[in-house]
């Protein structure tokens, strides 16, 4: 049982930032990473298309005998982790919950900004899990979509990227926010342009780096940590596209070789 | 023969602004038009991929009994124009031979630019049709990535706008093009910004308009113009994505009504 691997899942490359953080944790641990790029993005996307994509994606981790699933994704986490738990027999988690408490315990005035995809933000999901730790606390959301191509452009230090910032965040600065959720994975590579925007008052929460943790203790409690020494690593994507190499080295910070393209509509 | 519909093909909703160029020169036709939603955007996508959709969404209109069709979509036809003129019998038009066609015959100077997106620009579909008329041209190309997110924000007027047209044009400036292919459906919503960053000198090339002119030339050689009044249009998405109703609207310039969702994938 600990030499299976864990399952790592995205719409496409931003789901690497959470798998980075993951290594770093857990440094002995197999992992699966599956990524949709031939369909990505999902944040436009319906529910019922989000629910589709999500179940073939774990039905693809699933035959590769995973102990356990990351829904690395925002926009899946927010539209299905629910019904994933409830559907499969393996631990899935989501990168909502650990980002939304870290949030929720660390506001000291009560007012809590939440940035994502358009999915994200209207599911209303960090809204939810932070509502169930302290409902007075008051949530600023806001979606950003110029952003995820703005890192994939590698401008993520740029006038472009400090501008579009300030357009999206000013509502929640003059909301007095005391902390971001950095509500998609694309976002962390955005750190220090929003830091600055923001102001060093206010702290960034990065689910990733939330989630992994909270991976960790689900492995700890079924006994199911991987002893052995460093852990092998997967690719998977269905479809490659034209900036895999510079994006995915951007994200992860090491190179990725061996990527396999799968036919995910058929799992 | 005659009332038989026009079918138009997108990947999104950019094609909107093909479709409004043609209601504009044919106002009497039927036309049915399909944006396939559910995997917008092709631009980053595979050929084989981009083929397969391109395909699966002509069978949808040929199943809706159209008389001819226009790949309003850049990447589409870069990719797969061809394959689908020797697969099937009607008439099928791309955005790109038309808009090629126009810049050839309006540069002086012989120093043409092309922007797009990523998948348009790789496939060097317009360096191919230019340089068919005249091999003497010399052709600077460009991908745009964020110019998509740009108009779909509306910000298609603002200072994020001018600096990411100043960041992506400027070589193109610099090499003293004297006409510009906009490549990209989305393109001539950001005609205002693009024509203050390259100057009016250049002639900026919308391949809308002149594919619409195309196919009015094409209906009337094989004698199927309709002749009735006031063409009534039908639209087909394969999801319905957020912000539909006000891209729409922007995009067409007129309200979309009875919008219908189909699955794509079994076409």
């Amino acid at each position: 049982m600990n030499d299976r691997p864990i399952g790592v899942f995205d719409s496409g490359l931003g789901g690497l930032t959470v798998l980075k953080e993951i290594m770093k944790i857990l440094p002995n641990e197999n992992i699966v990473y599956f990524g949709d790029t031939a369909r990505v993005p999902y944040g436009p996307r319906s529910k019922e298309t989000v629910m589709k994509y999500t179940f073939q994606a774990i039905n693809f981790l699933i035959s590769k005998n995973v102990k356990a699933i990351v829904i690395a994704c925002n926009t899946a986490t927010a539209r299905c982790l629910k019904e994933a738990n409830e559907k499969y027999d393996i631990p899935i988690l989501g990168v909502i919950e650990a980002g939304a408490r870290t949030a929720a315990y660390s506001t000291k005035n009560k007012i809590v900004g939440v940035i994502g995809t358009e999915g994200t933000i209207r599911s209303k999901a960090y809204n939810l899990e932070i509502g169930k730790i302290d409902k007075d606390i008051r949530i600023i959301d806001k979606s950003c979509p110029l952003f995820v191509p703005i890192v994939e452009e590698g401008w993520a230090n740029t006038d472009i990227a400090s501008l579009t910032a300030k357009r999206y965040l000013k509502e929640l600065v003059d909301e007095n926010i005391d902390s971001l959720v950095l509500g998609c994975t694309h976002y962390p590579l955005l750190k220090r342009t929003i830091g600055q925007i923001v102001g060093e008052k206010v702290k960034l929460v990065n689910p990733a780096k939330e989630t992994a943790k909270d991976l960790k203790k689900v492995l700890e409690a079924n006994s199911v940590l991987r002893k052995d020494n460093s852990g092998v690593y997967e690719y998977y994507v269905s479809d490659i596209p034209e900036k895999f190499a510079s994006i995915a080295g951007e994200f992860l910070k090491k190179e990725i070789k061996d990527i396999k393209t799968i036919e995910i509509q058929k799992y």
